[in-house]
């Protein structure tokens, strides 16, 4: 039995394209002792797997050249040959972009499809829940009265870090990439501004929408929007540094205001993360994050893409900000 | 009487030159009562005096055109109209640039000349001391065996910050821009390495001396010496942002590449901050500094250039990089 694979054909210079990815058959593998067959349900497609498609030195490895991308998947045991996981289970774990995989039982997690739908482990209750938990609440400490600053805000993380600080306590500024994203910050997930960076000035937008100046600034985007962003930060600000979108396809050419003299001025932490800083503590971010989730304060969206040949178009669809929420691609229905 | 004054001429555009400054000549005030008259000993020039020439917005007011510059000034009571300060004791405090001043006795602050020379007070037991031990310690956490790089390194500021991550067991490397500079770091202060970057490709320099990377990275100079040591930062390296000397006559033209990316890519804290940022534990950073001198374990240096008359000239100095260790203009002797 045979089945399709996605291989990174090139390393993109500048914006991947179709060409970077390249569709290849290959057979289904069988489980050996202690490991599993996977049928390949859901599968995340994220912003930060652009750096990994560079060569050199990222905060995860490169993906190599003609080998399968990989990332999030969620899917649905079909073959057990170990003593944990049995048929019809379902798993999140870290596996190729193929329709099914092979994984040793305890290199993937299973979830529990009776507390969420089984895709909200790739989001909410997953990496860009927890992204969202760790980088506002630890970095950006959000306290009551104060302004939170949000860009990629109607994203996946964005759209939970706002959400958060409304939590506590926080006046929420998004910003987004169209007007039916903008409402949906606004009359959905109870922002208290929103703005337009495509349509709108952000500069002035934000002064309007910042009348206080800025405590957190949650980064999702890096580059301009951020410049206008820093030029509002009060005394003692905090910005966690969670992702660069804009500046994922700039081939090194991301050059702009240095940020030292804006930092002393007001006294600003600004801090790097991955998700992966915090794997000590994922139970407890999950743990809150469902408690949230089951009181109704938390909301999410996904925008779903249907078709295993529809992964590179809805990779390529980040760039171009189409998501709103977590962006997905569903691979098949599970089978029970 | 009369006496001599410099007043800020104009507000300069890029590099400050003798236009910006003027003489003039003022009678010499008479304290009212709770004040005294203070004659100016030694005055300290220091490069965040370039920050309050320019108009607007900077973490402390702008100097006023026509009006004197002020700065740290360590004088000795010639009169006294007050309940507690007395002729002849040695007090420091922000006074104008003249040869006398007058001032509340509480806008000063009495100094013990028998514990150090008393223009000790506007370095190694001042601003400049606190300014290093608060970044360093309170930011930078050096961890014994970690690697600290500190830029500015023969400056007031730099020189004590690499001696107090030597007292905490790290691996020490100064940037600084003289070869005179580069054998005091290492023969006079202990550091391991010290890089001259006039005359040294600096990102080789560094890689050199730093072959386990970066941990700390304490930045008093923005710019392209920061760019070659961002390249070798650790994961969860941390930089105190102190200064950016560098870029402080750039006019606003200061660009470079974005550092969003780095801080993600190794989880990287950059934290900008002003010595006032810790006031309320200054006296914990006096006597912990006091009782590392007292056990020579700390050195310093002072540059000191006589006369009033060349107050200017020795603060454009500051931008040749010609001091060592501590800049300071002595304008009289104690008349005891």
């Amino acid at each position: 039995m045979s089945q399709k694979q996605i291989l990174l054909a090139e390393r993109p210079s500048g914006k991947p394209t179709a060409e970077t990815f390249r569709y290849t058959e290959v057979p289904v593998p069988s489980p050996e002792s202690g490991q599993v067959l996977i049928r390949t349900l859901y599968l995340s497609v994220d912003p930060y797997m652009r750096g990994r498609m560079n060569e050199g030195k990222s905060y995860v490895a490169p993906f190599e050249l003609n080998q399968p991308i990989s990332g999030g998947v969620v899917g649905e045991i079909v073959e057990a040959n170990g003593s944990k996981l049995k048929k019809g289970d379902f798993v999140i774990g870290n596996l190729p972009w193929q329709e099914y995989s092979v994984a040793g039982e305890n290199e993937v997690r299973q979830i529990d499809p009776s507390l969420a739908p089984i895709q909200a482990y790739l989001g909410i209750l997953g990496m860009p829940g927890l992204t969202a938990y760790f980088g506002l609440l630890d970095i950006g400490k959000p306290k009551e009265g104060e302004t939170v600053v949000v860009s990629g805000a109607a994203g996946a993380v964005g759209s939970i870090v706002g959400q958060l600080a409304k939590i506590k306590g926080a006046r929420v500024v998004g910003i987004a990439g169209s007007d039916e994203k903008i409402s949906y910050l606004i009359d959905e997930l109870g922002f208290d501004a929103a703005i337009n960076y495509k349509t709108q000035n952000v500069g002035k937008a934000l002064e309007e929408a910042c009348p206080n100046g800025v405590d957190v600034y949650y980064d999702n985007v890096g580059g301009e929007i951020s410049e206008a962003v820093h030029k509002l930060l009060n005394k003692f600000a905090r910005i966690p540094v969670c992702g660069a979108i804009s500046t994922y396809n700039s081939d090194g050419k991301d050059v702009g205001p240095r940020i030292e003299s804006t930092l002393i001025k007001s006294s600003v932490l600004m801090q790097g993360f991955v998700v992966g800083d915090f794997s000590s503590r994922f139970s407890e971010g999950a743990r809150e994050l469902g408690g949230w989730l089951k009181e109704g304060r938390l909301k999410y969206e996904e925008t779903i893409v249907e078709g295993f040949e529809n992964i590179p178009q809805a990779f390529l669809g980040l760039f171009e900000g189409t998501n709103l929420g977590k962006q997905l691609v569903k691979v098949a229905d599970p089978s029970s």
